[in-house]
């Protein structure tokens, strides 16, 4: 990050809208970093839930250039597992080994990721190692260090389990993302199949019930002037096949 | 923009609190302009809902000095309606020709408006025009392209049609926001007519039902230490005649 | 603030997420201060609600350096409530008189504060002094201005009736954040009392219920995966007490 002028951090939580667990991280970072333009992903990642969280890392980090991308969603907070930082290309990952970075780390392919286990800081508190670990570390990379000098080399990063197809996230339009890659002939979920698959919402009609190649470049199921969740009951976590 | 430091780039969508849509915005702003500021308007207002948006838009940006204005609310997304870059005065608008920038052109008035048709990338997706037509031109503009340079000449910008006087928000205290303007004599609001005018809240007592000239220059309806939206039923929409 | 080469400005408010109030007090900011980094704190404190939005204010600002902090939570706009900044040590509190400052002035002892009553700029509105006084103030000391130039010395700041010990706040994982101070030996909570200490989460099992010194120093009660508010019926103001 040393080339860049104003070193950019992006931050990925659990912690709720408006809390204060926020501001810690975001005034540890900056204590590291002054120069650093703070992003919000989102903080409204339900509560410890490791697979929305993945998502929403990947999804709300992959179109940025070089980056320091912060994330805490970590049930295991006073546990044993890991606090890592990981290298890949030009961006660092800054996380709990629990699983967080499964999605970054398979869209990032072929990319090699570099890992280090953080120096826990002699006064880190048990409760809050956002503040305490991942904040100054995410703080001193965007602020030029380097990865190897922030701890010990980790292997066998934590990766979530594959549970199969799914539906990944809803987003605030109804329209359902899914693992699935495109092309398919038709998606099955639950007992209903979309057959139609159009290029854009234009080619539907009012009320059309749809599939297509999403922003993410991921199957995404739609309803034109309406919303799949509600038609299709269908929520993060909602199996899904292509047909 | 070429002689500002550092350009404020506002955000005003309906993607909703903590998505990775609007990260995505964030990013292909920030590849443009790596100096932009970025300064979110609201990114809450009711999906699809044109009329909210364009308050939300005049409202939240008629503050500012020199900056782009980027707003996606968007039902038309893949359809053919037309990318829009609109500078007055020392600002620019970036958003679909669909109604959107209604108040900002009305309450503009006498600037003139200067509008470019967006060039489409090739690459651009069809359903994510957000991330790929409008936030480049947002963040082009802000690192001091001409507008001239970003399309051809736009005649003829959607407005959205006159409703007639009505409820235009209601903000978090419950307090109407009318499209009124002052002076007026009394507020009609479905069968009650707000008689009582007040220049502060610090004049009405506790329960009081009472009109005002809001901070946005319009007729506002409150109730001290209460709401008025819930005391009369009403909401953005809601009809109201001058009396 | 004037050896800083971006100068920090935190904004708490109970403007709503979303709001365009909140908008036109970056703007404002921006105005006096073009340089500034904003930081949001919240601005989802529960409506006019000065004990939330103390501790808030407290809790949000206390990892910061040199800073400014904005914090408009106003019942009292319109009435002859004093306006102030305040010094403290390197960093500023821009605000109403009203106790909004309790938590911050008692945290920060020994540290003596520097108040001044703001002048009101002859055009500021009556209904929306955050944009039109608070604002421009905290832009103003970002941008180097002295304190002593913005009014005369304040002295006797309003602060909130102490109400015993309570919670202060929930977080998003239903922790219970008290006003106790550790050592305690265990907490009562409406009938109940938690009796069990731990350091960490890591030394529950799953379904316990706890307590212990939490991020921000003080006694908390959790539950391992679970949800101590929803356990103990508890929620800010709730009274506890140490056993």
């Amino acid at each position: 990050m040393t080339s860049a002028k104003r070193p950019i951090v992006t931050l990925t939580t659990d912690f709720g809208a408006g809390s204060p667990y926020v501001a810690a991280i975001k005034a540890a970072v900056l204590r590291q970093c002054p120069d650093a333009v703070l992003v919000d992903i989102a903080h409204t990642v339900p509560a410890f839930n490791l697979r929305a969280a993945a998502f929403m890392l990947w999804a709300g980090t992959r179109h940025f250039g070089p980056a320091v991308h912060l994330a805490v969603v970590d049930p295991g907070v006073g546990t044993e597992r890991r606090a890592l930082a990981v290298q890949l290309g030009e961006s660092y990952f800054v996380a709990p080994d629990n699983g967080l970075l499964t999605m970054v780390l398979a869209e990032s392919r072929p990319l090699v990721p570099t890992s280090v286990v953080l120096k826990r800081p002699e006064d880190a508190s048990a409760t809050f190692e956002g503040r305490d670990v991942f904040a100054p570390a995410a703080g001193a990379l965007a602020a030029g260090h380097r990865l190897r000098e922030m701890g010990e080399e980790a292997h066998g990063l934590a990766r979530l389990r594959d549970s199969g197809p799914a539906v990944l996230w809803v987003d605030n339009f109804g329209n359902l993302v899914t693992s699935l890659r495109p092309p398919v002939m038709g998606v099955k979920v639950g007992p209903v199949t979309v057959a139609r698959g159009v290029r854009t919402y234009g080619e539907a009609r009012r009320g059309d019930l749809f599939f297509y190649t999403g922003s993410m470049g991921l199957v995404e199921i739609g309803v034109r002037e309406g919303r799949a969740d509600v038609l299709l009951q269908a929520g993060p976590g909602t199996a899904v096949a292509a047909v």
